[in-house]
């Protein structure tokens, strides 16, 4: 089976929309959460535990697995599915987020990047072709043509030297896809200035990419800015094509992400603030190290209906963070996973209610006290 | 239901049965061994982890839990079974070892033991009574007396105090137990001279402990030596009460301690080992982290039918490590404490079998190649 999309309820009120993505590992249901798997492993989870949490689809990233193992070792073990053991829709990054913010060094030039590796200082130089075969290598259901992201703020001459780059390295990418197992998503770029971004939408758009992706928002602007950026990005975008709006995983983001016509989300926040004790509850944050629970016996969330909060206490995931226990960080990495799924599965509910808007106030109200 | 233990099948080739222990949290069958949970979680891994795995019975320590979180809020939780989501049987040790191994600084004396504690340096007094009214709290299944362990080497003026001392303390906590649903095992010592293990077998005995347990042992000394400590103890030990091994756990001296006619084990080694890339498969120990795992696509063990050897392969395991997954010392702890039940399985077919020493042999060839 090859990839398709379609649209299935559209929200009366705003872009929102359902949908169903058809992938050679399965069917992912759209507005979707991808837990991030950087490494081949989402970080202290079984695949078999991301299915009792209800993942469909998860990401990871070409930049890390190119360094180690090394794509030549995956491609080997027969694919990222088969080496990490998750035969559900994987998608991959292109890498080029990763070598403009982790390589301690990048020289940037119309060929493609030299980075040094995070890991050993060693020297690579990686083409859109490059990123491409690794990905092909890799075997994910979706792959992301490289890109570049450029940091906030950027000055409007190099947010648009990026944009153009990226605009003829995404034609590049679609020149050495090999796969056609594997659907290559275009990435919009054009930094904070709207005319850029549509620009950008307009350009990829004009490439037919099997789907889109937003990049280089959630880098460090205010949320309004981001919010805005996708205002006028949305509207330009294929309506028969997924969007997905990378790096963004915040319980707010994701509902203003849905409203503004988002399809799909990764992020490793819910994870990675997991491992620092902290969970998300339908009351909104909560750190549990803090003293306060050393005798609430109650579960982290009572709201909630995930293993974790049916078998364990606050005061006993306390505990084991205080012990500097492994299985605190899963624990709380378990739920809350749980909890971004249970939120879009309440925003697709809440798109063929035709309740969006109603639903966002009360969350909003209930998780951030506004 | 109150505790019990049946003898099923005796060797005629050596003191080694078959048996069943039975606990208000369920049975036990012996030969056992019982992974080591010392902060109230087996590290790494859920109890339904356990459950799959086939542990029967867990130990948990009690000087850890006495620091942290404390005996009283594990009481609150409802006992140590709630608190950790555990329901199968639990076992706690005294707080002796540790008290005497692990702080920095202890005074004995006929009262009990002044400690440091190794999380804050603050300063603690337990005495046996102390002891057993932790455990008390704590609720495990089988609790053990408050013990002196003399070290490796001692000499005989002071392993004749401490084990009179061991005596003393265990009439002291005989008197503080105050649940008829937890067993009091009593501790023989003696440290590694015969007629003071003879002379604790018989003492003990004559106190009339549900169970014995034999501790100072594997504090350093060579195997041999250990070995021969139970031949002349185990049979001053009475027979129709379970005979525990506290500490030991590596193939050999279980299979050595089981032939001797031990019923029951705990040890960390196979966690811990874990935990730094060491793997016990059928061929023997392996290092998964060495270079030549990287591209080795078969199972960490071949021979072994556990969820970690059926979904993951070495090179799968190898990477988690180098990239320093926490996945990575869960999924080796998974196999290794797989590995030591499938051998106590073994270990009991062989006795009611009539082959203990072919499967001796047949093993230590292979597993040490000697």
């Amino acid at each position: 089976m090859t990839f398709s999309f379609k649209t299935l309820e559209k929200s009366k009120e705003s872009r929102a929309r359902t949908g169903v993505i058809s992938t050679p590992h399965g069917k992912v249901n759209t507005p979707v959460f991808m837990p991030v798997g950087t490494q081949a492993t989402v970080k202290t989870l079984e695949p078999k535990e991301l299915k009792e949490i209800g993942s469909e689809i998860i990401l990871s990233n070409t930049y890390h697995l190119y360094l180690r193992p090394g794509n030549e070792i995956v491609k080997r073990a027969g694919g990222l599915h088969k080496f990490m053991n998750w035969d559900k829709p994987i998608l991959t990054d292109s890498g080029g987020f990763q070598v403009f913010s982790l390589g301690d060094l990048n020289e940037i030039s119309e060929e493609g990047v030299k980075f040094q590796s995070h890991i050993d200082g060693s020297y690579h130089f990686m083409r859109p072709e490059d990123s491409v075969n690794i990905q092909n290598d890799l075997g994910a259901d979706i792959i992301m043509a490289f890109d570049e992201c450029a940091p906030y703020p950027t000055d409007y001459d190099y947010a648009l030297e990026a944009m153009e780059r990226t605009h003829r390295w995404a034609e590049r990418s679609k020149n050495a896809h090999k796969r056609d197992d594997q659907a290559l998503f275009g990435i919009i770029q054009g930094a904070f200035y709207e005319d850029l971004r549509v620009e950008s939408a307009k350009v990829l758009a004009s490439m037919d990419f099997p789907g889109y992706s937003i990049g280089g928002l959630s880098v460090g602007e205010p949320k309004d800015i981001m919010y805005d950026m996708l205002d006028v990005t949305v509207p330009h975008m294929p309506d028969d094509k997924p969007r997905y709006l990378m790096g963004v995983g915040s319980p707010d983001c994701l509902i203003e992400g849905v409203i503004r016509g988002i399809d799909m989300f990764d992020c490793v926040l819910a994870t990675r603030i997991a491992r620092h004790a902290k969970a998300m509850t339908h009351n909104g944050g909560i750190t549990i190290k803090n003293a306060q629970y050393a005798d609430d016996f109650t579960p982290l969330d009572s709201e909630c209906s995930c293993h974790v909060c049916k078998s364990y206490s606050r005061a006993y995931i306390r505990h084991l963070f205080k012990a500097k226990e492994m299985l605190a960080g899963k624990l709380v990495s378990y739920h809350n996973i749980y909890f971004l799924h249970e939120l879009m599965d309440n925003l697709k509910n809440a798109i063929q209610g035709g309740y969006l808007f109603e639903f966002r106030d009360e969350f909003f109200k209930k998780y951030y006290g506004a």
